[in-house]
């Protein structure tokens, strides 16, 4: 058990209240970080429906999937065996059958399938199909959306599940300075990845890591330019920036953090955009504090960049911690102007200040903690660009 | 460029003739296998909406995603400027607004939103969002379900295709090596799958590895009876067998290898599970020739464990080849008694024997591709249990 009874219960209280004022009497989970947070379930299975389903007049959480699965499920929930639907393999991608006609046979064999129904529309791996069976299968329900209902009830952390993140952050520190440490002209960007993977899973002392939610992102020279490409086996040479954004993981809770490095003599363009970007940072980290808004932080973010002229179009942040691939984000706050978001005590975010220009780019992120008076870094790991 | 401009052609000419073949004007692609096999589109930005738009009447595909995302697009696929279309940052995790709603505004544009209209109801982050506002922005379109249109032209692999799973296959086997050459009693699962992701991603000489569509499933004693446990802090131990699934990765073409590795002295059901299973894997291998079904070789394996009375309930196998994450398997073919698909030269799978049993399991399996006259294996490598 990852975390305690009493937590999970408290988690499951939260949702049910949320369920009563939407006036939800069931609600379908497919998000693997939404199955995780109410079951405790953990594992490599959702390229495969599953789920949970979560009845106000049924005490636990009901988690389903591939009956080859349902093992996972005993051996990593907290569930009562007869909370766990293990569905049959032969509805495994054998069109035209499909496993959410076993689920539409539950609901109407628990008369659920006349109820208000929750669905998380646009969660990832529900995919259209599955509403649609949904929808065909049991006529007299109404379906609401119910997409970031349980995403908004993890906006504030547990003080169990920021331990989990600092756990984290020695992490991605680790593979930080071991990316550091290994890149060199000539070298191939996927040895330096090997690496990287080596010292995020592999940790220090008695503690190792997981797989991230985000796939290790590193691109130099043009490629840099991009957001999310992946390291390939072109080797880094001289005169060249590279991005590098990682993700330390430990109970599938994440700490991100990104840097740049450069081989070579920086040229002015990039040592002055560092200067600048880094000077927002700081402006943002200064307006991270419970009460102001993620508008606040954006605004102190940008008023630095129009200062020096510099344009930067997507967010400068979103919210991290419990994920799953593909995404490490929790899809609730943004750091973006308009967004109104209030901050508040053991709310997470992941401050992400990717300068992607014409054809280079750079990269500097923290993820924070809001605390009782301002914030907290969880790492300590110095912004300057890294020369090689 | 991964591929010739002639095989990008050619795939897109296979394509449309299927979309004549079923009277669809438009095709909408948002798997990411199916993207980078028509585009050669590669980034890890499927945590958010984008997809590939192909119509009869316009020659190229037409990438769309993220703005900071097009860049990425422009690096990596052939595409002509005009052809990439990147949506507005203020659409990102900003609901009621959807990235879908860019989508229906340039299919009106296009004067396409009339049209048939192909959609890939069940692939990987087609959400029911995702659809309800194409169905709500296009009410004159008319909607087709197209999943796994393309996936059945990818069926058969080109000689290009094979090359990479052939480099995949050098990469996979160097993990499985370090698997075993690192697994000592005391220490921790993710010390070794550490390792075992230096080796996959550093590869050797001039070659390394990308991430995989399917990440280590590594589990020990009890978790070992489930089928996707990934590596946690425990610590390996005397006396316990361990399943080991890995994936070698090259330009996102796939070959996965599983084995099973015990510390100690096996117990007799261990030795003669194992035993039994690969005299499953041997006969089947013998049935996969040009014209034999995969009931065929589904039966042969079969046979095997009914003349020992063991069970198994799920397939053992399917395509594998071009994926992203959550998966390296194709979605066609799987290895199944009553799956009547025909097997053809270059057709891949993934010949899968997980032995998931009450309190414990093995996994043993082989990527397989059909030849002329028969098949032959990506990997050289002993299907023995592997002993510490």
């Amino acid at each position: 058990m990852v975390f305690t009874k009493e937590e999970y219960n408290s988690r499951l209280t939260a949702i049910k209240q949320q369920m009563s004022k939407k006036a939800l009497d069931i609600l379908i989970i497919t998000d693997p970080s939404n199955m995780n947070y109410t079951t405790g379930y953990d594992g490599w299975s959702f390229y495969v429906p599953q789920g949970v389903i979560i009845a106000l007049d049924h005490e636990e959480p009901i988690w389903f999937g591939r009956m080859q699965d349902s093992k996972g499920a005993k051996v990593t929930t907290f569930l009562k065996e007869e909370n766990i639907l293990g569905y049959p393999e032969d509805l495994i991608q054998s069109p035209p059958r499909h496993p959410y006609d076993y689920i539409t046979d539950f609901l109407n064999s628990k008369n659920w399938a006349n109820k208000n129904i929750g669905v998380e529309m646009d969660s990832y791996y529900y995919s259209a199909e599955c509403h649609a069976r949904l929808m065909d299968q049991c006529p007299n329900a109404t379906f609401h959306d119910a997409h970031l209902l349980i995403n908004w009830i993890r906006y504030i952390k547990s003080d169990n599940e920021i331990k989990y993140m600092k756990d984290a952050s020695i992490l991605v520190q680790l593979g930080m300075q071991r990316a550091y440490d290994s890149i060199k002209p000539g070298v191939r960007q996927n040895q330096v990845a090997g690496n990287i993977q080596q010292s995020l899973l592999s940790g220090k002392d008695e503690m190792g890591g997981e797989y991230s939610g985000l796939n290790i992102i590193l691109a130099s020279g043009v490629s840099a330019s991009a957001s999310h490409l992946t390291p390939t086996d072109k080797k880094f040479k001289e005169n060249e920036g590279t991005i590098i954004e990682l993700g330390g993981v430990k109970k599938r809770y994440h700490c991100a953090l990104s840097r740049t490095v450069y081989i070579g003599k920086p040229d002015p363009k990039t040592n002055d955009t560092l200067k600048i970007t880094n000077e927002g940072v700081e402006r943002a980290i200064e307006k991270t504090k419970p009460g102001n808004t993620c508008h606040d932080v954006a605004v102190a973010f940008w008023d630095v960049l129009e200062k020096y002229g510099l344009e930067k179009d997507s967010r400068c942040g979103y919210s991290i911690g419990l994920g799953y691939p593909p995404d490490w984000g929790e899809h609730t706050l943004s750091i973006r102007k308009n967004d109104m978001t209030i901050l508040q005590p053991n709310v997470t975010f992941h401050l992400m200040a990717g300068m992607w220009m014409d054809t280079w780019g750079l990269e500097i992120s923290e993820s924070i903690r809001v605390t009782e008076n301002g914030c907290e870094l969880f790492c300590d790991f110095p912004r300057s660009l890294h020369l090689i």
